[in-house]
């Protein structure tokens, strides 16, 4: 194959963009960074664009002197999704940051992919709708859909796979291809936006999307209880699903993880596993299943529930849930975290969740675990000292056991996370034919292999 | 290309599996038919395998010899999607129908694709829980993945895109690959279930299903009322939506439909438009939802308000709906039926209603009008005397003017029923650059063109 010719290519997308290619060490090395514990690797340039077209251009540029480009929404993902391993572009998207279209009787919106969520939903608040996707970082949309992003309000919403009617998309070529349509369904072919939505910027750059809006609730309604033991407070949520009560949120946090919040945020929860709960509805309906779930966790020693009606307190209580991954992190200075991401039935999460705090309780580094119950989804955050290959080591070798773990269950090795590069080696395992299919896909719509090269597909690729 | 060899693939099929391969004249006829307008195109042999295996050798046998094998549920769909138009063999999956496994505690299920709805929803009905996705004919469970069926209940429980969590699926060289996983979410890798849900057995083979399933409502409430014209029936769905109101079925029949009902139930309905609705619930959630409902539709002119919350007479009200297609075709003698199916967002669907019962109106054939409003996805059911190729030329304009206004609207031409040969003339307009992207996807997969060929992707496939 041709090499990629790098000087030609930094001179065209100079001549594009001007100012918006930055070489800056600084900025390299800022794009070169991930929340994780991968190491920095900048990319050749950062480029800036402004719009679709220019995005096409880069594109195109990048296809003609073969240089591999990355999209970057705000760098928060957690498996090294955005680093340029074989050098390139990056594009960030964070000029791309615009809300394009509200449309509040047909509950949408049209954005560009560098908005953040927050950011999103402040605009969104004077219209009565909300967006609901929440995975605790304020990440930009793209990249919230670029890895199929979930998180705390996934049991209730779903995750972008259920949120995005459609993308525009900047193909591996250049050509910008739109998928799905204003409408709320739709059997025409292949479901082109569900390909796109966790491909990881392998098959190409989104550039617009158009995302399934939510009313604000009337009333919301948080709490959060304390269990003696994590095989409790998951068979408590078993129950409550079977019930049919609809969670908006339903988390769990382990005693190590209380422990840290209580450090970092100036809490003073037992040292015990807690669940987290939120209601969305009507004042009746909020207020009914409340009592419901408290008289089901009851059942199973739930002790000192504590009820935060007011928005004040339930920010607060999330705001906690939220810094959970940051108070771990804290926990043990001058570390670095292994973060996990297995997901299984719910019929199997207390066992899953038993045998890795076993796991970790045997090994030499401390590591919390949380997660979301009501999905079957939970992470432990592996601390380790970077300047210590034993311990990256020790951490790998329980992430990979988990791993096996959820797959022996039925489970996957990333519930929200994503593949990157921190899951690559788990692909053949869980996908077994289905891995080099997604080699074959990738083939058709990316031949160059220059759209995040070194992710989610067989190397070979 | 290598020619097909008809009789050397015969042969292997028949050492195969024996009897089970039919070629009676009988067979090849029945499996040459469909329900909608299109000719009977019989297949040269239609294959009844028992299980996985005799699907992948089947397939294998066909890549062999390059001849066309095309997946056959219950023949119910609408557009032409399981004719074998270039022959070949026909694979009816009706020996393949059983329930695999029920787990409760996940409200998932594990199926063969053979099965029916009604008769899933039948094994299922003692667990307390049930397959919601509800298209109105008692279509088989891999059909309804195949075509992205939806129905009546897409309002609340989603398309088949939202309740399946995994397939075995047969490729095109017969290699057997499983997508997802049992647990409810995961970012690892390319969506290969949502790429197989809608592919039309173009991409592969559907040999077994994991379903969402759903707690069967505790109460449900159900009720029918007319309104003096369209457009007012339409805004008050729109209000309801709006105001949160969770429906689990809010269709829309118009006064020809209502007519046509009429005659062939038994029923006694004015000749005006009617929507009907369902509640699913708590004893008080239906009762409040219900009142709720009925004050916002008053507010828009509904008339005789008619509850039934006996479950015999939901079930009346249901099944006329339900036989609402076949009272229309009943409706003109000896006439076939050119149905169309677009979807559009929300705020537009009075005006596409309308504008589409203006259309029909000025034509010189019938087309009673109805649909699933909460979508915004509508039928007109246009009856024509086959023999007349002026009616059918007159309905294809119909129908193509229609797809012409959902796409201006930012809709779709096909909201639930699918491509097939039907709407294989409206991708181009609706996906633009989409649609030769579906082609390289195609070509990825299924290099020898042997999956269902003629459907779908570009005709160069």
């Amino acid at each position: 194959m041709t090499q990629p010719d790098r000087d030609a290519a930094l001179n065209a997308l100079k001549s594009l963009i001007g100012q918006r290619l930055s070489t800056s060490k600084s900025d390299l090395d800022l794009h070169g960074q991930s929340e994780s514990y991968f190491p920095v690797t900048p990319p050749d340039v950062v480029a800036y664009p402004d719009n679709t077209e220019e995005v096409a251009q880069i594109v195109s540029i990048c296809a003609t002197h073969r240089l591999p480009v990355v999209g970057w929404g705000t760098g928060t993902s957690l498996e090294g999704h955005a680093l340029a391993v074989r050098g390139g572009v990056v594009v960030d998207f964070s000029r791309m940051n615009r809300v394009l279209e509200v449309r509040p009787e047909d509950m949408d919106v049209s954005v560009q992919p560098g908005i953040t969520r927050e950011a999103l939903n402040e605009e969104l608040r004077a219209t009565g709708l909300f967006f609901p996707v929440d995975p605790g970082a304020n990440a930009s949309i793209g990249g919230m859909a670029a890895t199929r992003a979930s998180g705390t309000t996934a049991v209730r919403y779903g995750t972008m796979r259920d949120n995005v009617l459609g993308l525009e998309v900047v193909l591996a070529d250049g050509r910008v291809m739109r998928t799905g349509t204003r409408a709320r369904k739709s059997a025409a072919g292949y479901d082109l936006t569900a390909l796109m939505i966790g491909s990881e910027g392998t098959l190409g750059l989104i550039t617009e999307l158009t995302l399934r809006l939510h009313g604000q609730p009337e009333a919301i309604s948080a709490g959060v209880c304390a269990f003696s033991d994590m095989g409790s407070a998951v068979r408590a949520v078993t129950d409550v699903i079977q019930m049919g009560l609809p969670m908006a949120r339903i988390e769990f946090v382990d005693a190590a993880t209380a422990a840290a919040v209580n450090a970092y945020s100036g809490m003073a929860f037992p040292l015990k596993p807690h669940l987290l709960v939120e209601f969305h509805g009507s004042d009746s309906a909020v207020a009914e299943q409340a009592e419901t779930f408290g008289e089901i966790v009851a059942e199973h020693g739930a002790e000192g529930f504590d009820w935060a009606t007011r928005a004040e307190d339930r920010n607060k209580l999330w705001t906690m849930r939220h810094n959970a991954y940051y108070a771990i992190l804290a926990s043990r200075k001058g570390t670095r975290a292994v973060v996990t991401d297995i997901c299984v039935p719910i019929s199997r999460l207390a066992e899953a969740v038993e045998a890795t705090q076993q796991d970790i309780a045997a090994s030499a580094i401390p590591g919390p675990i949380l997660g979301h119950v009501g999905d079957g989804n939970f992470h432990a955050i592996l601390l380790v000292d970077e300047a210590n290959p034993s311990e990256i080591a020790e951490a790998k070798a329980l992430s990979h056991r988990m791993v096996e773990r959820a797959l022996a269950l039925g489970g996957t090795a990333t519930g929200e996370h994503g593949v990157g590069m921190g899951k690559l080696d788990y692909m053949e395992a869980e996908h077994g034919v289905g891995w080099p299919v997604m080699g074959d896909i990738k083939r058709a719509l990316d031949p160059l292999n220059i759209l995040n090269p070194g992710k989610l597909v067989p190397p070979s690729n």
